[in-house]
């Protein structure tokens, strides 16, 4: 943890926290926080900022926070996913909010098992934690925004505009010839949207909907990759690009 | 599983091969196999090829192999990495072996924790069907060579130049300013050695030692990720601007 994140209704008017649980104990064992020490400190969604530990207990650590540093800016990248399977998409969590992106849109496709949507990994007391536990590592505060789809068709069609209404959209395609850096020359400083298929990738259908709706077709060579190792890698391609 | 791997013991003269638990289990359970079907193979560092199912046991299946495809190139990136934690170490060999990395070779820094070299981890009884279950994955028959190196002086200063006799070295550095893609403009086909750090990052010894061996700080922005998310970033950054 590189950043403790707290929520606003966490602070009293007067900066005070009392944090508990899992976190007093990485502050305690991990961090070695006493009383006097200062750590970094954000609000979800908010600004950053430093909290001065007043006192350290058992299961329980008292901040005093300060919020003055900067609101950290929304990354520019945003993520359209075909649901993966549960153990992969818990791992995905964190890391997702680690590199960074603004909204991730999950959907359903012909090659994503209907049961995958029964997990509680899509319930936000499973992964809210998870995107915290993320974003804490990378010192940001900005949560990303989820939405679960049960139709692609859907989707693209009536909710996509609202979603991602402007900014540039790419499908990521094993054997497109078109690169990422190739796609996003000249683009300007626009936001990025990634659809990441299933493993067993999008069906024809899905890729006609997915391009007659402004998506174009990236590849990143020829390795299939998992779901999560893909994410990661696209999303850094991406932002290495927008760099 | 998009090509299975066989090690060349595992074939007979006549290209006979029987292979058994999970992998026998994963043919006939995902992949469906039956007698007559043609699947995607290859060999542990040689060419790739098909496999003709001959006979679905409970748990053991008979395939008939020809391997008249290339030799999957050698990927251009090697990769330094400080040992992680075992638990992140464990999730990243098969996706280190999926994005493909020619060597990966592991160190010991000041912010590694002793104890990290007792893990079974390290072991290649562990590993190497990790390594081949993302060489799978991804279609490729190269396995990558690993080295475990206690002493990072001793690595840098009398090992390395044999381990990676010449190439671009770089070392990931969340403070540089430099990024992969201009670090590696103009350097044609050389390959690739990133040095990626512990946790908690290099210290200011060991960055200097890199340096001192001709690595060059390249940065991936103020975001502190996890190892297994910065090597994954990395490598599929370094394989983008390759591209």
């Amino acid at each position: 943890v590189n950043l403790i994140l707290l929520e606003p209704g966490e602070i009293s008017r007067d900066g005070r926290a009392r944090i508990g649980g899992d976190r007093a104990r990485h502050l305690v064992s991990v961090l070695r926080a006493a009383p006097g020490h200062r750590i970094r400190a954000g609000l979800v969604d908010g600004p950053t900022g430093a909290a001065i530990v007043e006192a350290c207990g058992e299961d329980a650590v008292d901040l005093r926070c300060t919020f003055d540093g900067p609101v950290p800016c929304r990354p520019a990248v945003d993520l359209l996913l075909a649901l993966p399977r549960p153990k992969v998409l818990r791992r995905l969590w964190a890391q997702l909010a680690a590199l960074g992106v603004g909204q991730i849109i999950l959907t359903n496709a012909e090659r994503v098992e209907r049961h995958y949507f029964d997990t509680h990994v899509l319930a936000p007391e499973c992964y809210r934690p998870l995107l915290v536990e993320g974003l804490q590592q990378a010192r940001d505060t900005r949560l990303p925004a989820v939405s679960i789809h049960r139709r692609l068709r859907v989707l693209v069609e009536d909710d996509l505009d609202r979603l991602f209404p402007e900014g540039v959209r790419l499908t990521a395609h094993p054997d497109a010839a078109r690169t990422i850096t190739g796609a996003l020359q000249n683009r300007g400083d626009r936001r990025v949207l990634l659809a990441v298929g299933p493993e067993g990738g999008w069906n024809g259908f899905e890729l006609e909907l997915l391009a007659a709706h402004g998506f174009e077709d990236v590849g990143i060579g020829p390795r299939t990759l998992r779901s999560d190792t893909a994410c990661v890698a696209l999303i850094a391609m991406v932002n290495e690009v927008l760099r």
